[in-house]
């Protein structure tokens, strides 16, 4: 190789120079590889839903010049990166060659899927997409991907269904997160806000298989209830507004609370200040949510003189899709919770992109 | 008193109910004190500095209009809370009254700075404001405030100037909790970015005091590396882009990084991706930043693969005021970095508002 890998792919970038690849215009796509990287053939693209519908729009439906237009960003970027919404998607496929220093431990032909987004991934599309007709984010493709040393990609097991499968390793950073962060307190009350929800139902599982002393499921209203007691995952169910400070404070007070860990799964704005306030003097709050603000947090927890550590969701944690899945597989509860939201789509054979 | 109290001052919200203090429309400002509670004899209001523009704005700079504006919030919500910029204030007082179960260790006579903001404290304003020319955010007042019993307030030392205490209790939250995470490792390399800054300098020391093995501070130009130099508070001073990752980390690798704990002070956009590249697997970075976006570090840590801790800046550390003074008192290099930003405004009596 003319140079020195670098274990985040900071070789690859072509232009602009010195920047990570996530930012790069364009990335280079050599099929040889540097000794810590690995080569992936490309089965199959989950476009980024956001990515997806600007697509769609722009071309007003049209399935082939949206399949023209992911052409034409894979060829011209080296990896698929919508302009303008910025995002990408995952990919699932095959390894096809390992270098002799990948820190990843695949083997050839082991099926995997990225669990990094696809604006950081070399890409190359050999088919002409026409097995795609350009009007799903599913998207069938021949080709292949570079992961770097440094990258996160899981083995899809053989046992369960690949959506399953996908759809739980889509929310794994959550239920690992939880587990580590259960493990620095003893017996801790954990309560789970959004805990019928994918990354919720985990992380419940989690908590009590890292030791919890007593879980507290939250969820916004009856229905949820109802199903979250009969996946019986949760040593109490609570139903509150998850905006609403006092009324959920209160009801995480009522389930056996305050809470000495709040892992706040729901994707609402505005509820920094109810786990907050749900969190007991030394606890921890654990935002998983895309929809929290950094100061609202922050602002939130000096309003209330509250002595809380608050974490931001880390979506990486090392062996994080071995556990999701395995907490699956142990839990008939989470994997009813999850298979009800794949509903109908679970026939098929397309997968959720991240 | 009519109904129990509640340490956040739930029982103050007069409307709408149900409602923390800081969203109320309105707050219960009698004077007569819940059992946990406090009032202080208000000298001066220091007006958050988007909220007086606002109303400087608004009332074309009369002076005159902008006190009658101020007057009126005050009466009308019982707090002085712009209802605009929903900003606020600190005030400067000396304490009056302190109820039989109050927590906060204070006594009567005690020269006082609230650390919380104004927009959750009951305020009576008594003189008209009538030494106050509307002019400036510092506001001659007389009145009193109540503070709740889970409030943050800081008695102003006789020993240093007003003006420089009020500045340091302003940042005092980044000190204490960079003690706190430097307190969790053995000897750890601890990075600050911005380290000439007011809360960059303070955890520069915190961290040294704290058992850090190595400290690096990172500053933006070689003018602030001259002034970091110079004041002796830094094992290795760094001048690096925070906005680039990869000049970032590269400059805290060749200063004796990665960095086991990174502690984020410079307020721009764009500085998670090298603050999280800058840190080693297993570290902490801490964001003090109210400029940080929460997706972009979840988000990049992960497109990483990065295995570190990321905490929400809690400007709330029980004993941080009085750590961050006791720091400045130890480290004229750091004194000297606070004179030097106060400046001009020294002289005068005037304090920062938060």
């Amino acid at each position: 190789m003319s140079q020195p890998g670098s274990p985040v792919g900071l070789h690859r970038v072509l232009s602009p120079t010195g920047v990570l690849p996530q930012a790069a215009e364009r990335l280079d796509t050599r099929r040889e590889l540097w000794p810590d990287e690995t080569r992936v053939r490309v089965q199959r693209l989950n476009l980024d839903a956001a990515s997806f519908r600007q697509l769609e729009q722009t071309y007003d439906g049209d399935g082939d010049r949206v399949r023209g237009a992911v052409l034409d960003i894979v060829a011209a970027r080296g990896k698929m990166q919508n302009p303008v919404t910025g995002s990408g998607g995952m990919l699932v496929g095959t390894v096809e060659e390992v270098g002799p220093e990948s820190p990843l431990g695949l083997h050839v032909g082991d099926r995997v899927t990225t669990l990094v987004s696809l604006t950081l991934t070399p890409l190359v599309v050999e088919d002409g997409l026409r097995s795609w007709d350009g009007r799903s984010e599913q998207v069938p493709a021949d080709g292949y991907a570079i992961l770097f040393g440094r990258s996160i990609v899981a083995v899809i097991p053989d046992d369960l269904p690949a959506e399953l499968s996908l759809s739980v390793m889509d929310v794994c950073g959550a239920p690992a997160l939880t587990a580590r962060v259960v493990g620095e307190y003893t017996d801790p009350v954990v309560a789970v806000i959004g805990a019928a929800g994918k990354s919720g139902s985990l992380s419940l599982a989690a908590a009590k298989a890292a030791g919890a002393g007593r879980t507290i499921g939250v969820v916004p209203h009856e229905g949820e209830a109802v199903l979250l007691t009969a996946a019986g995952i949760a040593d109490v169910v609570a139903v509150a507004d998850a905006r609403d400070p006092v009324a959920l404070s209160s009801a995480v007070a009522d389930a056996g609370g305050p809470a000495d860990i709040t892992v706040v799964c729901v994707d609402v704005p505005g509820c920094e200040g109810g786990a907050i306030l749900s969190t007991a003097t030394g606890g921890t709050v654990v935002f998983f949510s895309m929809a929290t603000s950094f100061s609202a947090a922050a602002l939130g927890a000096e309003g209330l003189a509250a002595d809380v550590t608050m974490l931001v969701g880390n979506g990486y944690v090392p062996g994080h899709a071995d556990l999701a899945l395995s907490l699956l597989r142990r839990h008939p509860g989470v994997r009813s919770l999850f298979e009800r939201r794949l509903g109908s789509r679970e026939a098929g054979a397309g997968t959720m992109a991240p």
